[in-house]
């Protein structure tokens, strides 16, 4: 057992998905759920995602070892910082946000009662929303990115990344820059990109689309409510994966236009080169 | 039995599968593959999906009640022109290409021995390639556009429908420039945006990637040689389409740069209503 109690702070795919994962792998004795609707938490309580659950911060967190934030992006320096207050001295807190550097800057003053966080960056999710969508295996084989800084004392970082790599997870440790950075290119971008797709389709035309559209335009289902403030928090990093897109992109068209046939030719071996890299 | 000889020529992913799918609904009592590759026939034959084989085009297709022309879309209208030549009169030929305006223009004029030629476009495909990855399960549930014209025999365009709905396939039918228009925005720029995407990333950053850019970049990994001749026969549409979809693109950037919240979430919101119409 790595902690006695987790307190997940936000219980939708990702905080319900990590009680089931914490549960069935035997790292924490408790799994305690404080999110603001008790109905859906008694949901969550019924699938055995959480032991207890509470809408009070304060009692959900003073008896938290470790206290995973997993609510939207913008919300959580201001949540951690409430949580420090109420919490046991020496409490760990990490979160699952998309973005980091502006979280890990608005919390680098230190903490009371001794509460360290650590920032954490799960690459899992779905396009799916809320803890019904939740299954023990989410993070499992997927990278967890965790951003200590100089000020991370060295065993706070261990415990964390301990515990991702018991979740199931690959952990790889970045600066929140270095994170925001890669993320934009491979996660936010792609987002973007997904959404723009689907927005210049009339629905009359989805009856003759096929696999390659439903491909390219599956996570423009997911949630405007949680993406906007993960562009927002990581604005400068998007903006440039955008300006590098959309360069990318206009070659395209001026090759076409042009009818550069083996432009056109060199232009798609680029692309095909790196997702083949990737693997299907 | 719809017809006794179904002669395809080029025998790769689509062609593969279509044997297979003919044969396997008992569709036709034969099924002759034509191609350049002896050792890619064979493999082709031995896999079932073709009872007989030839290099040459004219044994192959004299013998042919109907033709399917699965190449590159740029060599179709000569290869029809060509196999009309030596076909049975009044043998129907149609095609698998995804563009349609060009072909069906350049096969305007009557056909050599009374042969008919009917556009064809099953929606079914693959970032796979070569008759190796086929299935007879390829076309299933899939749309198939037909693209008759003014001057096309109804009998001739009711044999093809009811020869691609038995293969297994959803047929529509449309002009040729309405489905070029159709399949400019919902195939050739989501393939043209994942290439994009793909070649804007280091592939140093592939580690750290997840769900979202796998499906948006999937197609990315399909095959230039085939894709050029299709951006190139569709020039005009496929353009059109990229301006659509760049004018959209670039309205999430001025809404992010001006940090306009409301705008973006909205913005999501418009692509989200798209592809949750889809269905996941």
């Amino acid at each position: 057992m790595l902690f006695d109690t987790l307190t997940i702070l936000g219980v939708g795919l990702l905080g319900g998905s990590l009680g089931l994962a914490a549960k069935s792998r035997g790292l924490v004795r408790r799994v305690v759920g404080v999110g603001r609707d008790a109905a859906r938490l008694r949901e969550a309580l019924a699938a055995g995602q959480l032991d207890e659950s509470t809408t009070d911060l304060a009692a959900g967190v003073r008896i938290a070892d470790l206290v995973v934030v997993c609510t939207p992006v913008d919300l959580i320096p201001q949540q951690v910082r409430e949580l420090a207050e109420v919490a046991k001295a020496g409490c760990l807190v990490t979160d699952v946000g998309s973005t980091k550097s502006e979280i890990v800057a608005r919390l680098r003053d230190p903490l009371p009662n001794r509460v360290t966080f650590i920032g954490s960056h799960p690459m899992a999710g779905s396009e799916k929303k809320g803890s019904n969508h939740a299954t023990p295996d989410l993070f499992q084989g997927r990278v967890t990115i965790i951003t200590p800084t100089a000020d991370t004392p060295p065993r706070a970082s261990q415990a964390i990344h301990e515990f991702w790599e018991r979740i199931g997870c690959r952990v790889v440790t970045m600066t929140p820059e270095e994170h925001d950075r890669a993320v934009a290119l491979v996660s936010h971008l792609p987002h973007a990109v997904a959404a723009a797709l689907a927005g210049v389709v009339d629905p009359a035309l989805l009856c003759v689309s096929a696999g390659g559209f439903r491909d390219t335009t599956r996570i423009a289902s997911a949630s405007a409510a949680i993406w906007e403030p993960i562009f927002r928090t990581n604005r400068r990093e998007v903006l440039a994966s955008c300006a590098a897109f959309a360069e990318r992109f206009d070659e395209f068209r001026r090759l076409l236009e042009a009818e550069d046939g083996p432009g056109l030719i060199h232009w798609l071996n680029e692309g095909k080169r790196v997702r083949d890299a990737l693997g299907s």
